[in-house]
């Protein structure tokens, strides 16, 4: 008997009977003897509507307002679930943010948690209720409604959990676990069994969309093991948790992450003084542009390059700063490519070994990709290359560090 | 320059098209330099959808659950009217139940008001804001979510004018007032522009459904003044208010209410003993049957004859309860009857003036009607008549009473 926290996704609560199918395995956890603290995502598509609905009033809606508007979401989900476990005989007790009370900062329409009072949870529990919070939402000192931001319904659950001290956050959503890379492009694609939060950060942060990287952050943080999970079929998951200290074999690489939303943009010819990567990034991060690989070599003839990527979307206006930029300190030129793709293996189990990057590099010759750019962290190495070599990419290392799924565990 | 609260209704605000005129008005009055506080209801149709979620999960939903889930309705009107007004360049700012704090019972579904916290509405009037409060809830002690019940926004509406000790409470509609009567049966209604607060209860009792009973009675505890108006013309629309002091001219009969939705029983030969109202309407008011009409002649021979009306929808169950009570009580017999029609002028004039009731009895036996019943009040008289002489009896006494509609206020 544990306290478990599970959270629900917009399509596990999409319409009526999968709301009922929730219902039914709320159940099965309490008759095995769990307490639940269930939180729900708005119904999908419900989110949509209301922003909809905003944006045909004005393009940019106050966000004090819009958070009031859109916090009706979850909060419609909340109730038409407990109604559903009283119709199975189980009491339930729905609340909103501001009735848990999810104390958050007042920054509107991304709110930090500041402080999650568990009294009326864990007296509900106590009397054999099932718990319904409506999940990304808060409020704000002074009474106003709050909103998390993306990802926000995931983010109320690892907090609650962590706040209750239960057993394990449960996310259910529409994948059955994480896997060794996107099964659309690898067939052979593993789930995995385990990963620890720091692969699940990097994979997420390299294009895996299964977990927000802010609710795996504050999942480590208070270290809430993490379980990812199918709400439309039955089966383990993946557990998102620490390392364990006596895993002999942990396997190198857990997995291979690709990310195609980037644009790569180069300052050739920079004075090699001190100072230029600021002058260069300083306006583009005031554009608020966000910056993700960054790689400067060491310069020959007294210049320098520094190559960095961006999202597509931001690639134009970024551009047409650096030009600015590039003229004002005496630079040869900027140069921008669309056309590319970045590809990461993932793992814990690196440190301890050498010789994994150059396993990288030799199984991409082998393949002819030409590798653009470099970069690594303690448990990951990402490489830049054409984006029309991706999938190739992607399948020969996932080969390579013997991911693929073998008949044993098909 | 007043403090005025304004209520539109589910049609007033049923679309992003009739926000954006509720915005258009309430900028208008800003304007002119008043204070406005508005309430709004839900988008029409948006509670109904609402509940139909809730209804296809469980018959009976649980009334807390279905608090919390109607409530959105009203929160999501809120927030999307802020967002119009800013639009306009106005501040606003909105407001749940829970927020204002508009503190109830904790009747779900039908909670009472027991207190308004203005601090939050005065502190953002001062600031030159406009404030938009969601209708038709509260919260109680506890924190939880409730709901007023029908025609709750209302109530929001009058209970903040109350409490604001705003100057009027202009209640928006889809009718531009009240009539002397229906003007889908008399053709020559007119709208009035006053009617006091009794008249418009005995009105609104007797079938009017411009307001609900529990608003009115409400705005004539804590004397606030009551506009109706339409939201989709312009127009002074009626004020409904205390009697003016020095009214020379106040008309003998301000309308003509009418109510087919009735169902007249007669429980025959009851022995004219003390207790015996008790022992027949007890039992139907215990079985939660409402009863309107209650007539008890003088009695002949020792037994008497008690009749009273029930909704049409409540009669077989009425009917079967009385069998029982009449046999215990050896009475002679039931006898029901669907096809009536209750008809009341109503009137604060008839307090002053005798001959009111035989003018109308004349009336209506120059038209070869048949009164089967008479009650009469202070400022009403009521007669029950074969439904099928409705139409001609409202008409017959639209004209005997002079309301006619003129040229002069065609």
């Amino acid at each position: 008997m544990a306290l478990i926290v599970q959270k629900y996704g917009g399509t596990s609560v999409g319409s009526v009977e999968r709301i009922e199918a929730v219902a039914d395995r709320v159940v099965r956890f309490r008759d095995e003897g769990h307490d639940v603290v269930v939180v729900v995502s708005a119904m999908s598509g419900e989110t949509n509507r209301l922003i909809g609905l905003a944006k045909s009033i004005v393009d940019q809606p106050d966000p004090r307002e819009l958070d009031a508007l859109v916090a009706t979401g979850e909060q419609v989900s909340m109730a038409l679930l407990c109604m559903a476990l009283h119709k199975r005989g189980h009491k339930a007790r729905s609340y909103n943010g501001s009735q848990v009370r999810i104390l958050t900062d007042d920054s509107h329409t991304k709110a930090r948690i500041r402080e999650i009072d568990d009294s009326r949870i864990r007296a509900d529990l106590a009397q054999g209720s099932v718990v319904v919070v409506a999940g990304f939402q808060g409020v704000d000192e002074n009474g106003n409604t709050t909103t998390l931001g993306r990802g926000g319904s995931d983010t109320t659950g690892v907090a609650l959990a962590a706040a209750l001290k239960a057993e394990e956050c449960q996310i259910y959503t529409d994948v059955d676990g994480v896997y060794t890379t996107d099964p659309r492009v690898v067939e052979r694609a593993k789930r995995l069994d385990r990963i620890t939060f720091e692969e699940m950060l990097e994979m997420a942060s390299q294009g895996s969309k299964v977990l927000q990287i802010r609710s795996v952050e504050f999942a480590g943080k208070y270290n809430v093991p993490l379980r990812v999970l199918s709400s439309f079929q039955e089966g383990p998951g993946t557990l998102i948790s620490y390392e364990e200290d006596n895993q002999m074999e942990a396997p190198l690489i857990s997995g291979i992450a690709f990310n195609r939303d980037e644009a790569k943009l180069t300052v050739r010819g920079v004075p090699d003084t001190p100072g230029v990567a600021y002058r260069i990034l300083g306006p583009v991060s005031d554009a608020n542009i966000e910056v993700d690989v960054i790689v400067q070599n060491v310069s020959a003839d007294g210049t320098t390059d520094i190559t960095f990527t961006v999202h597509r979307n931001d690639r134009k206006k970024a551009e047409a700063i650096l030009q600015d930029v590039a003229k004002g300190m005496g630079a040869r030129e900027v140069i921008g490519d669309d056309r590319i793709a970045k590809v990461s293996i993932v793992g814990v189990g690196m440190r301890s070994h050498a010789g994994i990057a150059s396993t990288m590099f030799k199984a991409l010759s082998e393949v002819n990709i030409n590798i653009q750019m470099i970069t690594t962290s303690e448990i990951k190495i990402s490489v830049i290359i054409d984006e029309k070599f991706l999938e190739l990419a992607v399948r020969t290392l996932h080969t390579a560090f013997g991911l693929d799924k073998t008949d044993d565990n098909a």
